[in-house]
């Protein structure tokens, strides 16, 4: 998408196949700042450290991660040490182990020569392949923009979203903000809820700031207001992302999304997931029983960045000295609350029943 | 309720009757710090700048604040300059207007000689009695948290609650956290999960630090984890306070409130208010449809006060630059969802009759 007028992706490919150039999600919403990487060890800094992040682009990272390693040193020998390196860089990611697997399989039984050439041009259809999958969930939830701002009489569709699940946190167009930049660029007036998101705020800070950059129009609230919202006819449609869903249709997001659903369903708002069909987890069934939830760090509730009156960025301690927090980085929602699911094969409801229909090649699977 | 040990009330009398010592709750939770109010300029200020803050509190401070005036001019127009002066502090602070009525009928008829000992007297009264009737809320709320303690085979009884309604917002015991105060200091073992409520953060400043202060053990959780930990069976009941409750008990209270009743409802979690009877508003039957929302400056939302590492309280601004931000400040919880309400009465359904059933004089009210 764009910033400032300029299309932007959060990376991007060097036409001489030598480096790629990242966005510093570290710096934002504070700074936008670009940076090259052009070997294996500053690949994995980036996302060791989070420059980037969002599942799809960590694997399209670690893709050219592997990339730049082939032209350094294209051996067997390098081939495992790149693998090795790129795997140990975050732990949990899924796409990232996926995306790595599928640079071996594609590398393993190329002469050494041929390896830096080929992974290149994998690693760019990995990242367009995301794109793909991206641009086509966006198509299908436009879907449901186009019908709320049919159903309106006048002003603008309002959706709620939760956390970022934009283009910074793919390689372009996002999930859950696809059919937003979808329907905007369209010329369809829509206006997006940008819950900040406690505790890391990457509704306020990454979602607000790639709305902003492209021109949509954007109010960040806290995690607190969206019911009262939605009582009050505020909200026309809510999308959110998801980080796994599992065959029956539960999907578990960023901690808060159960409560908007909760609303959302109370207020009889419709409450849409958008989600790439290869998160779906279809050996899952029950979200709330089986999916184990991070408990990360309770110094994560007590600290928050922002600008000082000059510019500069640093961290403040909120909480007492001395006061304990609790911090679960995730929550499920039933699919009972959910309305329907956005994905690159088109809408369906959070069911076994309509997530095969979409997918039926799952039927057995599980 | 104690801070270290030794009682302290957010507003303490002095014994000269000239001077009245606050907790400067501007500073919490990184200083606490009192200060000596000696004059109806200071007080006005205290109340104005929010060094003292809670409806109760702000009451007896400024009854308090007119006792003072009267020492130094206690003339009619003395009387009414302070009055007046008072007014202005808060202009929606129901408690505010209805103690400084009560101050004018006590003294407006006396001999100027007699008002200032006349005037001690009187916000000596409304602070003892906001002090009686919390403590009854205590006494009956505690018989929920025994109910809990004696189901539970093993561990703390887990109570949520929402923004400040502890003893800093009154003269003593608070309301929400009175029953909480009253279950720990009899002994029973009771962990408090207490929301951080955004924007302005007071249950990670006020209640984090009043809980820890008086040694209730307590752990502080982003406003979007208390969905996820009433689904894993990590609360057993809920308890908040209320700014103004209705006729048939409809609850407005700090934003977010309605979220936290919502994954009550939805996972079977008892969810108490806790009120005086004097908050409730007879007339107001419908407080989704009836009771007006106060939206507040947006910069709340962006803006955050915090410790830097060497100590110093500053604030940081969250947003990216330009990004707009919605700041409704309190949001209304239906009275299909509540449990109970918790009143100095005894405890009663959140529904009309419940109510009329404590307060039958205001059977033919409103």
């Amino acid at each position: 998408m764009k910033v400032d007028g300029t299309p932007r992706r959060p990376i991007e490919a060097g036409r001489d196949g030598s480096s790629v150039r990242i966005i510093d999600q570290t710096r934002l919403p504070h700074r936008f700042e670009t940076l090259t990487l052009q070997t294996l060890s500053e690949t994995a800094h980036a996302i060791r450290a989070m420059l980037v992040r969002g599942a799809p682009l960590i694997g399209a990272t670690a893709a050219y991660g592997v990339a730049l390693a082939m032209r350094d040193d294209p051996s067997d020998d390098g081939l495992a040490d790149a693998i090795g390196t790129l795997r140990q860089t975050r732990p949990t990611a899924v796409n990232l182990f996926w995306a790595l697997e599928r640079m071996r399989v594609a590398l393993h039984n190329q002469a050494p020569s041929a390896r830096a050439g080929l992974a290149w041009q994998t690693a760019g259809e990995i990242a367009e392949e995301d794109v793909a999958i991206n641009s086509a969930i966006g198509d299908n939830g436009l879907k449901l923009i186009e019908a709320a701002a049919e159903a309106r009489s006048s002003g603008p569709v309002n959706v709620l979203t939760h956390c970022n699940a934009g283009w910074l946190a793919t390689v372009d167009w996002g999930t859950a903000l696809s059919p937003i930049y979808k329907a905007h660029d369209r010329g369809i007036d829509v206006h997006v809820w940008v819950d900040e998101t406690r505790p890391r705020n990457q509704g306020a800070s990454l979602t607000a700031w790639e709305l902003g950059a492209h021109g949509v129009p954007a109010t960040v609230i806290v995690d607190n207001a969206g019911g009262h919202l939605m009582q009050h006819g505020q909200v026309d449609l809510c999308i959110v992302g998801t980080d796994r869903t599992t065959r029956t249709g539960d999907v578990c997001n960023k901690i808060g999304t159960y409560l908007k659903a909760l609303a959302a369903h109370d207020n009889g708002v419709p409450f849409h997931v958008a989600l790439p069909g290869p998160t779906i987890d279809w050996k899952v069934r029950d979200g709330v029983r089986e999916i184990p939830i991070e408990a990360r760090g309770g110094e994560e509730v007590g600290r928050i960045a922002g600008r000082l009156p000059d510019g500069t960025i640093t961290e403040v301690e909120i909480l007492p000295l001395g006061a304990g927090a609790a911090n679960p980085a995730f929550d499920v929602t039933p699919a009972r609350l959910i309305t329907g699911l956005i994905t690159e094969r088109g809408l369906c409801p959070a069911t076994e029943a309509g997530l095969l229909s979409l997918y039926p090649e799952m039927q057995n699977d599980g």
